[in-house]
């Protein structure tokens, strides 16, 4: 059932489970703001992975790039990053480009008018009286949930992307990340009945909270966290796999995890979290390190995944072999992200037509 | 009479009064560069709130839109921003999209080669090497007049639009205030006979001081200035409206001013142009926030406006009431500037007539 | 004979001479990447200059700019400059934009993730993830051609073009002034027979070097150096030039060279590269300036040039000088590099058929 932001109470909204959350954020089976992984459906997962697809072929062509940019030439994004990123940043950026969209960006906050004292809100809704669509990155736990909120109490209620948030949330790299697992098993039965091994940082890693709860929507996935016992994956996270009934293992132990992996999935150390700066530098992590002398424990078929950036996780030798996706994953994200905004502002079905007439 | 920038040294026209220099500024009744309010009669601004009303109907439809994009995708613009700004560059950058044109940017001088020693005389020529027209926002007075008068004497003199300069001028800044007043009081016989109250720091708010100017060129307007003693607005300003043979009135009372406002202008402290930081947060401005209190005191159709971003001058549940206009100001930002932009480049009448043949 | 950069060590094409690289990065007479200016022969240099010439007139009316962004808007660039700049910059976005691409930029590594760690190849393999050619501008000699053959060896071999690295080249740079002595010699014979000064700091400006070395195209040139001892120019240029059987000269009085100059290339002190900040200070270099004076000694048809900016090496008088030819110089680098992309692109027989139909 929908229901709508701004007939809730942002104290009563801030309340609800994301369960509860997920109705105010979809309006004809369409997202109208993107703010956390779980709000994804299996459903919603598969119709996005095509789409995602179908965008990925139309764009070998120029007469289909000439459509996709003819698609959103109207709308401007805001793209809002308080916090550094190279890779989202550009992978929105050209996803936006693909589909024509003009290009708004606020990256540094010394060049805006937050140092005269302006509140985020008014920063935001500024944003809002010049553009149709949001994507915004923050430091701030939490803070796309409340401009969504904010925004939709106006009357230019236009839709924000959480582009990754405090250590929590990154809701568009699950989507990536689950895209890169449909590619990769796509012709092994998808990702039911898969292990996936996460690796590394698990305890700060938003990418790896959001994607193992995104996981939850497929069948017999079994999930392993392997790291340092203290950057292992939160209570919270291994509490909701226990709620929804999945299988997990926890392990300090890289090396007799590999061989049963369908997919591995590498992690830096987050240390722009730590408490006391250069406190995880004392954890040794050479131990989760993939090398090239990995790749022959590595089932045949398996695919080495990492969010990237990447510091020493996975050697460089390794990016030739054909089971490292990570470059891959790279740009599967701006195809995912093409994908959703195009779903957003209800272009999907055109898409679909013109695929279906180009290449059926 | 036309007069032309380079057939006048710089010494001469830099003491030139503004009626004396506005010649110079404009040919065939269209604006060669944009520098200072008061080079704007009423029948221009009358012709610009006209535009601007049409341009953000056309831009109501996808249709319209794409007119719009046609008009000037062969134009680049640079947006040379050396002080920091978020409202006036992202409404310069949409209004810019909005007519299709190619946006560059300069904004922060640590980019760009000026720590390398270059004058800014050779950084604006440079600008006019690549681009069609430049809008320039820098914390040194007269900077854009300086720059459009070098302009003028070489084989590329493009029109160079002032962003705001020093504490002085911000003239677009003044006719998208003129703009919302005349949208507010447009079935109220517009802005003549009214009386605009402007609050807070007026000593240094140049839109107050541009503001200020454009109004004289309406009948039997009232401004009042209502500041703390040390933020008072200047002689200079006074005795501009002397001469102009306008009623003002001086005053440090908030509460009494609202009952007789048409329309109420709030400020905030400008505490970056104190002489010794900190010197502003010395004075009390809690009697000059705008309450939910003062709403009941207001008139019925009087408006609230603020140039932003606000502080605590205006209280966020105030933002509800009908007579808060000051996001729907915003806006109006973006459409003034698109329908000055299109008359400099001479495309005001085919925007007047896809209105007519579109809405008649 | 063409070679390609995936079928050589790094190693092993490191150590070739700029003569032994160049069939790596031509394939059918096109550029595959821009890594130095000697990769030029004279051949291309003719066809480019011709190419940016009929780019200039076409750009001349709507229509033709209408043609000249219909040519690439299905390919994307970043412009990736980790080196303070504003004319290169703005001249390769410009230059891109008359083509219609879409534009990324990274400027300020602050924003990017290069802070957390990630490896320069492992950003540009991100790059080009997302864009079709990467412009790159770095303070790293050679990082432009390791990246180039960095991306060489993956799936996504886009183009790198070398914005300027290190102290050592700038190809673009020196197209540009190729393109420039081109125009201003057109009816003079040429280049050919020309005596070129260099004066300035010439051993650490990149520009002069990449000119230097292009101008061995060219017969019967005579290139005269003229500095203070300390700035003068390097032995391995010399080298070079001997090498090639070019006739030069080395001077420390400039007031003497000018007469027999043809073009004279004034460059700035470069004391950004100052091994100990402010060593380049104690040089006094006011006997290298080009006032108003000097003019009288200039032949009629002469040129003065600079790569800007510039500081005090050329008074600002001498501007409406028509010898005075480095405002025309920086457009130059706009039509130049939009005609060097497009031969990238495979589009300049497109621009010659246009600029054929319509100007014969």
């Amino acid at each position: 059932m929908t229901r709508r932001l701004d007939e809730i109470a942002w104290e009563g909204f801030n309340k609800l489970t994301p369960a509860e959350k997920t109705p105010y954020l979809v309006e004809n089976g369409r997202p109208v703001h993107v703010l956390f992984a779980r709000q994804f459906d299996r459903l919603q997962l598969d119709s996005l992975g095509e789409l995602a697809t179908q965008v990925r072929f139309i764009a070998k062509t120029e007469d289909g790039m000439a459509f996709l940019r003819g698609l959103l030439p109207h709308k401007r994004v805001m793209l809002y990053f308080s916090q550094p990123s190279t890779r989202t940043f550009l992978s929105f950026c050209t996803a936006c480009e693909i589909l024509g969209m003009s290009i708004g960006e606020v990256r540094d906050s010394a060049t805006s008018s937050e140092f005269k004292g302006e509140s985020r809100e008014d920063s935001v809704r500024t944003f809002s009286s010049y553009f149709d669509l949001i994507v915004m990155r923050s430091e701030i736990g939490g803070l796309a949930e409340r401009m969504a909120w904010v925004l939709s109490n106006t009357d230019r209620p236009v839709p924000i992307i959480n582009a990754g948030s405090g250590k929590d949330q990154h809701p568009t790299q699950a989507l990536l990340d689950i895209y890169t697992l449909q590619r990769s098993f796509e012709e092994r039965g998808g990702i039911d009945g898969k292990t996936i091994v996460f690796i590394g940082d698990l305890a700060r890693g938003r990418t790896v909270r959001s994607l193992a709860s995104l996981l939850t929507n497929y069948k017999d996935v079994k999930q392993c966290f392997v790291a340092p016992r203290p950057l292992q994956i939160g209570d919270d996270v291994l509490g909701m796999l226990r709620a929804a009934g999945v299988e997990y293992e926890l392990s300090d132990d890289f090396e007799s995890a590999i061989p049963a992996a369908d997919a591995i999935y590498m992690t830096r150390v987050q240390d722009e979290w730590d408490s006391r700066k250069g406190d995880s530098g004392k954890i040794d992590i050479s131990r989760y390190c993939f090398t090239v002398g990995h790749l022959a424990k590595l089932k045949k078929h398996a695919v080495i995944m990492h969010p990237f950036p990447r510091r020493t996780e996975i050697s460089p030798d390794v990016d030739c072999d054909p089971r490292a996706v990570y470059w891959r994953q790279m740009r599967n994200g701006m195809w995912i992200r093409a994908a959703l905004i195009a779903t957003i502002f209800d272009r999907d079905d055109q898409i679909r037509r013109y695929h279906q007439s180009t290449y059926n």
